[in-house]
């Protein structure tokens, strides 16, 4: 059988298999499995991409039954059972997919061209080098308004990733890069959050959501409501309002949907080009082809689940015990999802939390972020040197990590 | 005044200008000051860049009379006192050049193309994405012949560099790769190291050669001693007495040259286009310009100076005390080389080590090599994250960032 992805939901799907008399074929684009929990850190120069992502093949050592290649996968021919890679295709018995969601531009290509995503760690890695040239670039311009394109960054999506990502850079340019550019002047330097909707974490508690806002603007970030972004060029963000705003440099994280492999499947998609799934997580009239995680449109009566981890992870097992039974002539049982509950970090001393009725912000919902988080990063060496960075920004409020770095071509010739 | 580099003669010289009444411009065409003794453990997935990398700014903090900003330098026009940059052209009343050297492949088209460097961040985290890139191919491909050509790898150059990253890639393969890679057939994997005289390690002393023979042929690299390259295509080496040898990947460290910027001064060069100056490390008729580390073209007696980090740093404080003499009216002093020694490691347990009259090799010559690299590792945090990573190795055998990851391109638009 064949597993598409090593996302939480592939990897969590292999793991459970791990007894079952079935050999597992996993495939993924990268070579790695990333936290994403944590990109924006890499984004944000906190943490390098080893501390986030650890190699497949190290994940599935302990998985006697599980095989791991590395290629792009394009899309499945359910009729005949067969997965579409760049290697060709592979027949499969049964076929779990789980390659995951992609940022969504809605097809707008100013948006596509000038804005920045956060789905992946070259991304991150993107981000990071971004921030960092343009104060560089700052330091040799010679009037005000060059260096206020330069140093304004526009933040698009008021969700998690979004809040998340703002709290960060405001952090790592009011106590980091502030002590790293001795001639700046912070008037010159803006963090705007734009969320179309009027409100940002709009899936948290309204009392979160409030505190959430206020711990952001104590960061100085600008949250900017009810903008909708309708255009971005080289150095301005023109909402629909028709308002224009200076912005060098513009993230995008307010769309997103599943990845190609969905559309290219040939079946009812839901919304965010998710596929339908029955209760069983089956694609519908393909009793051997599972769908999880972000690509999956799964629903819990009406409400369709949202793209979190969690989500990804029970489905993994749900599919698991499926398949498990599946080999013994036994039928697919239903799915239904646990929820944990949600949580979003604004930086140092504040997050908020919201598992089930207990509601934490400000420091005690940092305090079980931090928890949760470093329990499950990737590997223990990973959680020793996550810890070292984080402690190490938190007392001498610096960011280990401020390098300029592109991996040279190693495609030669 | 300016300071034309970051590497460890820039630093160092604006680290000992500290306390002395000048104003330093200090310039880099990267944002970071690299520990280039261990870029060898990025290109084998032992460390991450931000482990072996600090930025410039935060080395610079507490020098209150230094400022930095990142551009390309393109040379010098010594007469007018100018300094040519990205940013155009920059006076200066004192000017050191230091930066530093590059890869030389001796006008060979054929090398240049396709072969791999490693001087650099980009071409170190370049090289770790290659090597673990073929591994991942090598599982799709059907027959032997072509996975023994994606799985051969050739290092040419016997000095340092050549023999660390030989010993460290067979390490790789052997101690980590095997055990992720499950079916790997290790007759199919070779890791070749040629050098073209009939040693290697030639600055060293003969018994220290021969050690280091030993240990890197017990770790299983093939040294071909006598081997002079003469063409490089996509999957083949050519020597020059008629020899083919299939390999998918070629890295190059048997050329160096000083930086383009020695060549663009319109002065006397010496041997790898380093810059000709005066015992005084002035460049002659330019008292203003001083050279220094791998740029110069230094002599003790008539023996000139080797590309080492202790002859940068050496000539960087002697270069500083010149310039604060010559603040005072005072004259320069001509600079005396003290030899440190040298060391060189092939992987865990085994180094060769010369310093004076003791030599170390074998465990003796690592507990030493480990040491000195440890203590010099360019910031606190990352001595603490290189230790955990080292450690990590040393125990379970086992290299901890196996990621094939590209940054995307941060220049958008």
């Amino acid at each position: 059988m064949i597993i598409a992805g090593a996302g939480f939901g592939g990897i969590t799907c292999a793991r459970a298999l791990k007894r079952v008399d079935v050999d597992v074929l996993l495939l993924d684009r990268n070579n790695y499995h990333l936290f994403t929990p944590l990109l924006y850190q890499v984004a944000t120069a906190l943490l390098d991409p080893g501390e986030i992502a650890r190699p497949v093949r190290e994940l599935i050592r302990p998985l006697r039954n599980v095989e791991f290649r590395q290629t792009e996968i394009h899309g499945a021919d359910l009729q005949r059972r067969l997965l579409l890679t760049d290697h060709g295709p592979i027949s499969y018995d049964y076929l779990v997919l789980a390659t995951g969601a992609q940022t969504d531009y809605f097809g707008n290509a100013s948006l596509e061209r000038y804005s920045f995503g956060l789905k992946d760690l070259d991304e991150g890695l993107a981000l990071r080098n971004r921030v960092l040239s343009r104060f560089e670039a700052s330091r040799w311009s010679k009037t005000a308004e060059d260096r206020k394109g330069l140093l304004t960054f526009a933040i698009v999506g008021g969700g998690p990733t979004g809040v998340e990502l703002a709290g960060a850079y405001s952090e790592l340019i009011r106590l980091v890069l502030r002590k790293d550019f001795r001639d700046l002047d912070m008037s010159e330097v803006r963090v705007i959050l734009l969320e179309a909707a009027d409100t940002i974490l709009g899936t948290f508690e309204p009392e979160l959501r409030a505190a959430a806002r206020r711990s952001l603007e104590q960061k100085g970030v600008e949250v900017m409501l009810g903008a909708r972004v309708a255009e971005v060029t080289r150095d301005t963000l023109k909402l629909a309002s028709g308002q224009e705003i200076t912005a060098g440099t513009v993230i995008w994280t307010a769309g997103v949907r599943a990845s190609a492999v969905g559309a290219a499947l040939g079946v009812e998609l839901g919304r965010q080009a998710r596929v339908k799934v029955s209760p069983t997580l089956q694609v519908p009239g393909h009793p051997a082809a599972f769908v999880i995680g972000d690509l999956a449109f799964a629903t819990a009566g009406d409400v369709p689940l949202p793209l979190l981890i969690p989500v990804a992870m029970q489905e993994a097992r749900r599919v698991a015990a499926t398949i498990a039974d599946m080999v013994h002539n036994g039928g697919a049982t239903a799915f239904r999802y646990r929820d944990p509950g949600i949580m979003a970090t604004i930086g140092r001393n504040s997050a908020v939390a919201e598992l089930g009725p207990v509601h934490l912000s400000g420091f005690l919902g940092w305090l079980m972020w931090l928890f949760v988080h470093l329990v499950n990063v990737v590997s223990f060496r990973s959680r020793i040197v996550v810890l070292v960075n984080w402690a190490w920004e938190y007392v001498l409020f610096d960011r280990p990590v401020r390098l300029i770095v592109r991996a040279g071509d190693d495609r030669r010739g």
